[in-house]
């Protein structure tokens, strides 16, 4: 796993652990509360993050380049949204590395 | 845990996690292949990681700091010697932690 280095580097902010947190369970109206929870296959749109963070479009999306850079996200267009669903596989993968490793 | 960012940073560089993994086996040949195995209670003098390191004691210095500020490693001062060791708790809480969040 080359990528171990990114992927600490992206869980080293806690707004990071949170959008890998509300990815888990999208379905749940405690995550989305909004009238937003118009997810698809391919995820979560990136606007129902934005708008549950209370964070800028521009910075959400630095946060979201990271998490996908490090391979713990995949991001998908769809026209014109963007859509952002967690990597299981990768996720488990590296939560596998960490317990064997330390 | 208020330092998942601290541990997450720490363990964002291949050295530092080398080190955590030298501290697991001190006693072994293959750690500290030198005269240097002079590990106490008090765990490896930072002078066996330098000398296996190949990098400056400064350099060392800090990222052994790094690693002590995020709760992962003891760092012990015994006489003009420090001696360094992994905290087995605070690792074993971190990967349960990360086990469950992720």
């Amino acid at each position: 796993m080359t990528n171990l280095n990114l992927i600490h580097k992206a869980l080293a902010h806690p707004f990071r652990r949170d959008v890998l947190r509300w990815l888990k369970s999208p379905d749940s109206p405690d995550t989305f509360p909004s009238t937003a929870r118009l997810h698809s296959c391919h995820g979560v749109p990136l606007a129902s993050i934005v708008a549950r963070s209370g964070l800028s479009q521009s910075t959400v999306s630095a946060h979201i380049a990271l998490l996908r850079d490090a391979g713990l996200i995949v991001a998908t267009p769809v026209g014109q949204w963007i859509f952002v669903a967690r990597d299981d596989t990768a996720i488990t993968a590296f939560v596998a590395r960490v317990a064997s490793d330390l």
